[in-house]
């Protein structure tokens, strides 16, 4: 355990090296976790290119972060003075007193920015450099370890899915679907889950569905997208089903939807740039006039979080990574997560894909299917029963 | 309903004029939920002190935050470098070329803020400052209708808090534990959760007990802290239970919890600061011996975030808020926010209260009780048909 995180220590230090950095002060769980075997807020990673490793935690929290993690030291704060002098303190642990320390400006606001380099935390002579990419490329290509807990969470994604699509039919919530894919990713052994996104009829045209006490109505497609959480991990799958029979153009919408994602994941393998694939899905959606009816980056990274490198080009410029190189075999991805919408209503399917040397490998392999027969058209009593509206 | 925003946008304007800002530049959901009836990702809404309202949001959801928001004007963009020259139309919309300009520091991370201040978004002659104090000001005390909601959300936790103490038994992970409550709050009408934590044995001491796949033991300690979300608001409601009989130890923690919680809650009112109930809290955990064994803010403002102004001074300076003022009247506060960890173990209780001119008002009223007669010691079988470990 203790020889995985030395390896990735070495090719950070490697990273910091060719990046000008002597240090990285990281307070950002995924990467924390990443890079010693603990992620949690209100605690922060110093990481030297000699590969050493100093731990500020909360004082409550020392011997469950010492249970866990990677460190060469470790040190227990009270609060957030306690924070700043713990950062000082490590600064002089390891002899920094000037040089360039790497911090996540993806993470940071402006006040955690302040706190960080406090003059009471940070050495006069240190100067801060935005990190945000190392740790990008660091985590890009997964190791067989990682791949087998997306695997996991890909599994239990199935089981959510499974049950959120069950429990649609007329008279349910947004909000209780999204109950039932979560209760059952929780039974099936996930520790938890970022946000589940259940939205229904014309709220199936948003960028981000988070759900709502809408009822689903006969007629409504309803979209479903789960990250649940295995061992650290995660994966990322999308369905969109139908409350009913679909009409034609909700069919024929589905059905382009569909062939653009599957010919993109088809042409997915190393050596395939972001953009192709990214031309791939969006090329097939506009070449059926359909321009003006995409929303979102169309692939994106999957591993400690369910939305992380590689980012497509221009998404990536805003949120402080490179562009993305050529795929390397094990990047996990995701293919699918821009919509289709059309007006009245969208389509999406999403799922999580391993890059192969000769092709992607599937992870989450629910059915992708608009119509679900055993969906009952008949309103259920849950209105009578539950709250809200 | 206009009405409403237009009476916050009015009470925003004053306190912008006394801060020297001419327009906020607002992107931290919750706040533009609070001035405009929606709050949501990848969205801005920028606030003039002529009380006028200029929303931003991704093309896909103009007709949805049309149908929720107030606002004078509304644009919908295509991705980052959309919003970036739609911040610019706006600024030119209200012909703002120069002065203050409101930005949210303590949400804001610094690639956000590079992107807001880009100059293609921001006019050169305009200078940005930190807003974070008066959306706090603003929110700090509630309307009616905004209590009404909270109360909702703490009826809410009751039901989570109940499925879950149900469940708690030898052999049932963390994360079902946690599955059972949010379950059940999204059936009793939340449209959804903050995080919700669920912590056992050893892990009670630590300072965010997010859920594990730890199965429970006889003898363990639990600690439930749920946050459901009703109508935009939360609840705030933590409890302790024990696995069986709890030791003397055990008991006599928890029974000196609840007396500094409740003596707390005894002294809420209006007129009251917050440093005297932290000292009123604390105090008598630090009169019985344990100093050192106390961790976290004691007690917190609860609104659309389960966590928000008033905040304790000491906490509130390292997130870019003023110390707050005495409280007044209809401030909701969380009170039992600060663990007591003596070691192998940490215990916790925590209740929703509306501030009164003459006392508090408790709106999380589950039972807080350290033995459940209902549990059973005997292990479940959920180990042997459940994954995790």
């Amino acid at each position: 355990m203790t020889n995985r995180y030395e390896q990735r220590l070495r090719r950070c230090s490697d990273l910091m090296k060719a990046a000008g950095l002597d240090a990285l002060l990281l307070t950002k769980p995924a990467n924390m976790f990443y890079l010693t075997g603990d992620g949690r807020l209100c605690a922060y990673a110093m990481i030297t290119r000699e590969v050493k490793v100093a731990l500020g935690v909360p004082e409550t929290d020392v011997a469950d972060v010492t249970r866990l993690a990677h460190f060469d030291r470790i040190a227990g704060f009270e609060n957030e003075v306690g924070m700043i002098h713990s950062i000082a303190h490590s600064f002089e642990h390891f002899g920094i007193r000037e040089g360039n320390v790497g911090l996540e400006y993806t993470f940071l606001t402006q006040s955690m920015m302040a706190m960080l380099t406090h003059p009471h935390a940070k050495p006069a002579g240190v100067t801060v450099k935005d990190c945000t990419h190392i740790l990008s490329e660091l985590r890009m290509v997964k190791e067989a370890e990682e791949i087998e807990r997306i695997r996991a969470a890909a599994k239990v994604a199935e089981a959510g899915m499974s049950a959120a699509v069950k429990a649609v039919r007329p008279g349910i919530t947004e909000s209780q679907v999204a109950a039932e894919a979560e209760y059952a990713m929780r039974q099936a052994g996930s520790e938890g889950f970022w946000r589940t996104y259940v939205s229904s009829g014309p709220r199936t045209n948003i960028a981000h569905g988070l759900p709502t006490t809408r009822r689903l109505q006969p007629g409504d497609l309803v979209m479903i997208d789960l990250h649940p959480v295995v061992d650290g991990y995660s994966a990322d799958m999308c369905r969109t089903v139908c409350v009913g029979k679909p009409t034609p153009e909700q069919q024929a919408a589905f059905d382009l939807y569909l062939k653009a994602q599957q010919a993109t994941i088809s042409r997915v393998k190393a050596g395939v740039g972001m953009a192709e694939l990214e031309q791939t899905l969006h090329g097939i959606l506009r070449d059926a006039g359909h321009s003006d009816h995409i929303f979102g980056p169309p692939i994106h990274g999957v591993g400690i979080e369910f939305e992380e490198a590689p980012l497509p080009a221009g998404h990536a410029f805003f949120h402080g990574e490179k562009a993305p190189p050529p795929l390397q075999a094990n990047v996990v991805l995701a293919v699918g997560n821009c919509g289709l919408y059309t007006g009245p209503w969208g389509v999406r399917v999403e799922d999580t894909v391993v890059v192969g040397s000769e092709g992607a490998k599937v992870l989450t392999d629910y059915p992708r299917r608009l119509e679900q027969h055993h969906i009952n058209q008949m309103p259920t009593n849950l209105g009578l029963i539950a709250g809200g509206g």
